[in-house]
């Protein structure tokens, strides 16, 4: 039995209406980002990963359309809450930006991946390519790496900035899912709260993994 | 025989460096037109814009490094003119944003090809693809023209607007080539006042097809 549903959009319209919203708006920030940043390598690497969101968006869109559903209609619900997530996560340089990838993008992923699989496994296929960053997200991954081991002053920097991230994060995330009347049916069994522990436990490996203290 | 060739650069090098240069701020300033956007239509096709011009940076920084060189050294003469001129041509909305799309890069593209095609065929081939804007040159076309037509306020502004980038595209593209000692001898016989003359008729065809005034 599929969970209540918002009223007038069915589960999948509402999960990939959240997800091209998430995409598309990924792009403006990444890009944008890009744009600011005066190295050319760092140009490059948010230019590539603004332009596998914007892929992914457009994927998501033609899903839309060929449900029958309008892509703004179904996107328009979570704009407002996802631009705000943006603004109030600028990042002042190119080393913030890529941690904001890094962190916030995977605390989505996982978290809008977890409620894919419990719809269905047509939609959860469709959440996973939606949300992979392919080879980027190891490019970004060895560069915070390298970054982090080589500049300790500049580690405790981005571990102060990540933190903000996650809460900002946690905070929209939560706003976007347990809020919706059709996706909070989605956590299972264990509930909301064990949902973001899973969550917090992935990120703090991630942290890890690029040697930067939770 | 090739035409003399920049001290230190083969000709494929200098041309690609100049094309991916366009290209990755190509990118950035459509973009960032598509963040400034509000309405998700213009979003999404300044975005898919912005998408394809990535894609066509990656090809020729790709050829660039097939070719044993280094993209950025091979870049980075061309990006104060280019970014110069998107400085001084900033859309003020997302008509302005699509006109300058229309009007600046079918100019550069006009330009540059001819510069490709006297160089050699192969260099004409990955500049064609590189230049190509597929199926989103046909969208915005039919948008500008409709809009055109529709409100004769806007369209005498976009006229008034074309008119401007018009000029900012020729300088910028005469200093990026006439001036550029490796590219100057490509012109031909008929020389560079012809290959200008040719660039504008194309661009009043181009005026005309969106019934605006040029």
């Amino acid at each position: 039995m599929p969970p209540a549903e918002t009223p007038g959009s069915s589960l999948p319209v509402v999960i990939f209406g959240l997800l091209a919203c998430v995409r598309l708006t990924a792009f403006e920030s990444r890009a944008a980002d890009a744009g600011r940043s005066p190295s050319y390598e760092d140009r490059v690497t948010l230019g590539a990963l603004a332009t596998t969101a914007f892929t992914q968006f457009e994927r998501l869109r033609d899903r839309l359309v060929g449900l029958g559903a309008d892509p703004w209609s179904a996107m328009r619900p979570f704009q407002e809450a996802i631009t705000g997530f943006h603004e109030r996560t600028r990042p002042a340089d190119s080393m913030e930006a890529l941690t904001k990838v890094y962190v916030a993008d995977s605390i989505f992923a996982d978290l809008y991946l977890d409620v894919a699989r419990s719809a269905d496994p047509a939609i959860e296929e469709t959440a996973r390519e939606s949300l992979a960053d392919s080879g980027h997200a190891a490019l970004v991954t060895e560069r915070l790496r390298a970054a982090a081991l080589a500049d300790t002053c500049l580690a405790s920097r981005l571990g102060l900035w990540a933190r903000r991230l996650v809460g900002e994060a946690l905070s929209q995330a939560h706003a976007l899912t347990v809020c919706d009347d059709g996706l909070r049916g989605l956590f299972g069994d264990d509930g909301v709260a064990a949902a973001f522990e899973r969550v917090v436990d992935r990120h703090q490996a991630r942290m890890r993994a690029i040697s930067l203290r939770d």
